[in-house]
């Protein structure tokens, strides 16, 4: 396994990195230099988070040279996951007058680059999956470099990482289905039902590939990809983890995360590719220091990589899961994404995987926290309610859901695990005023800034 | 008020006339033959479904000369509703080589025609409503002439009789709300929750009109519906009763229904009017002599009018209720029909109303039967995972909630009072082979004919 090292950097250069390396749009650099800028990133992200949960503070062989963010650790940057991030955040060093110069710390020399990691090393992560991956593991070791080996790699690695978290607070163990879809592809779903904590958590993978139908298709299209198939089809691969979790506590709140890849084959052979994925949180009750945690979190993850990327997908998660009908949004927000092509390959996935890197410390602390809290019939029947919005919002407007049951072949009941084990609808359900239902449903329908 | 006459027919009569005056498309006989001939009809079943519930025995002053159908009662046709339908049907007679006569057995000097009932007559109907109509009486009395006041009070008429019907079996009391929708229109919704029969039974009636946004004029684009609207807009009016009960006995079915009307205004000018409808059956376990007992009733409804009414129509509604993403339909289904403008629009109200005459005696009879049915928490369970599949065919593609939720100022409680009060959904339930539910799966996947 290769050394892995990372650089120091002063506060005020790596700010100044964001703001000239990571613009929306690509071409603000030459590609090369944004290139080489993110393979470093993902190759170290890459390797700090090997074989034993990231989350926990058991890798050995890595040595972390982290300044300036690391003393400004926010509630949930006590774990090692966060601080990772921080690190990874670091190595963006050496910015010049313009020039790009990557200056590394130490041990350059050794740090592979994207796809150089041994075949050893590809089969030792997938025996710490929850299921052997959907792709073969000869297939992923002779196609290491390509960026659907890298992404398979990564969501079956937050799945097994977000699994046993659960499970370990839980005391429960996942059920897990492998499945395979006769169109191409298939998925891995672990559910856990009916626990001690968890009345239903599902994460799912999923590696499916095939041919768009004009459905599916429209249901991209819908969101400004306009994409010419070849006698009205589309080759595509998709692959994305997704994962909802309803505890049974009401004080426990419900979370979301999803993060996904597609490409998609064009008429002229060209491949469109891009990232798609966000967390957030759905709370029975408001509680401002887990929403503030939660964000702060996730804001930490996004800022390693644009300043702009947490104020525009905290916006834009909370206009996406907005339920329009009820005029409210799901739950308290996070981060939303899609149609994430820019400003390189590299670049894209580094975020994402900060991101994927965050859904245990996101969460976790507030489910240790909450888990036996008190509660009263009354606060478990207005949770069953917001239940019912949970599956309204996911099954009129979730794009994912939308998308997965227009898709032949579609695993269903993979598509809604997202939904609870029960939910309920009280015709004309209005809390009385001045009570904490009232107050939920007050952030609901004016969403507040958490950090 | 005017008094009422059946006509007598033989049933060879009626068959003939069937085949010759219902067709399908319009033109297959004169207008203005096929307007005389319905008039007829709606308005002997206008008048003999006076103020009392048209159900019980309860109306005097009618004179009861049916032949024919009489005689082969079906087991729901022991209500004075079925035989109502049946008298109606009789009142085609006089057929003679292709020449339409209507041979009145007597008294036909006093019979009104369409929309010259006195005013007198529709205040003493509203009177029995569950709350007065959305359209102020008095403009009711001004137009009584028009399409849109003799659907306003049939609505209305449908809805005070199955809301009293239920209430009787029931013990409860509806909860009566009248809304107002500031676009246009408004309505009534009825909810009875939480009683001793029923968990959640919704009877709601609307009349809205306004402007079609181009999202909902889509949704009817969707079943072939071309309309040019001018500046991308649609004047349009829609109304309708519908209904959804969710019994909380696993062996009482839910039952739906809906009969609505629309107006559009286009360009030019014209206006397009099209009645839409259906009632079917949802059980939670396979009763095949319930299943019958349904289908029967509406079949002779059907039967009344066209021929192939039933069977095209039962076929749509299997078609329609259909949960795709599962392949299975959501019940023992009934009838459905959308986009209903032929032969003509008195006959086609005609046929409505025939229908929305069934609610009660399709229903009611059922749940008497079953009202007191032993059940296990097994059986409970298994009616919430159904209740389950009901939401999703509701959220993901029943055409009415689509339209509503699309429609800006829709009343989002009434729209969504058709889901169940509590449902669940277990991950990968399947009912083991040889059980009653595999068999209620079986018949989802695989609908059957019931008379």
């Amino acid at each position: 396994m290769a050394t892995t090292v990372l650089w120091s950097i002063n506060r005020t250069a790596r700010a100044t990195a964001r703001k000239c390396f990571l613009p929306y749009s690509k071409g603000a650099l030459p590609v090369d230099s944004q290139r080489a800028l993110f393979h470093n990133i993902s190759v170290h992200s890459r390797l700090t988070s090997l074989p034993t949960a990231r989350w926990a503070p058991k890798v050995t062989g890595v040595r972390f040279i982290s300044h300036g963010t690391a003393g400004k650790t926010a509630p949930a940057r006590t774990t090692r996951g966060a601080l990772l991030f921080a690190g990874a955040a670091a190595s963006v060093a050496g910015f010049l007058a313009g020039v790009i110069h990557f200056q590394r710390a130490e041990m350059a020399s050794v740090i592979p680059k994207a796809g150089e990691e041994d075949n050893t090393e590809i089969a030792a992560k997938c025996k710490t999956f929850m299921s052997p991956p959907c792709t073969d593991v000869k297939v992923l070791q002779q196609r290491k470099g390509e960026m659907s080996t890298r992404m398979e790699m990564l969501i079956m690695e937050t799945q097994a990482e977000f699994c046993r978290a659960l499970e370990e607070v839980d005391g429960g163990k996942f059920q897990v289905d492998r499945w395979e879809r006769k169109e191409g592809g298939g998925g891995i779903s672990c559910v856990l039902q009916d626990g001690k904590v968890f009345e239903k958590a599902g994460v799912n993978v999923s590696v499916v590939f095939g041919n768009l139908t004009e459905e599916a298709a429209k249901q991209m299209r819908s969101r400004g990809k306009v994409l010419k198939g070849k006698d009205g089809k589309l080759p595509f691969c998709a692959m994305g983890v997704s994962s909802v979790i309803h505890p049974k506590n009401p004080h426990v709140p419900t979370v979301h995360f999803n993060y996904r890849y597609f490409e998609i084959e064009e008429e002229d052979g060209t491949k469109q590719w891009w990232f798609g994925g966000g967390t957030d949180l759905t709370p029975t009750y408001i509680n401002e220091e887990d929403a503030a945690q939660f964000h702060s979190v996730l804001k930490e993850a996004c800022d390693k990589h644009h300043p702009q990327y947490y104020p525009d997908f905290k916006k834009w998660c909370d206009r996406y899961f907005y339920i329009r009908h009820r005029d409210e949004t799901r739950g308290v927000g996070g981060i939303f994404f899609d149609d994430l092509d820019s400003p390189g390959q590299e670049e894209a996935f580094a975020f994402v995987k900060s991101c994927a890197e965050t859904v245990v410390p996101c969460y976790l602390p507030i489910v240790w926290k909450h888990l036996d809290d008190a509660f009263s019939p009354e606060e478990k029947d207005w949770q069953q309610v917001r239940r019912g919005r949970y599956v309204e919002f996911n099954l009129v407007y979730d794009r994912g859901v939308k998308f997965g049951l227009a898709t032949p072949g579609s695993r269903i009941e993979s598509i809604l695990m997202s939904l609870p084990l029960t939910a309920k609808w009280e015709y004309m359900h209005e809390p009385p005023k001045g009570t904490r239902e009232a107050e939920m449903q007050e952030v609901l329908r004016n969403p507040r800034e958490w950090v």
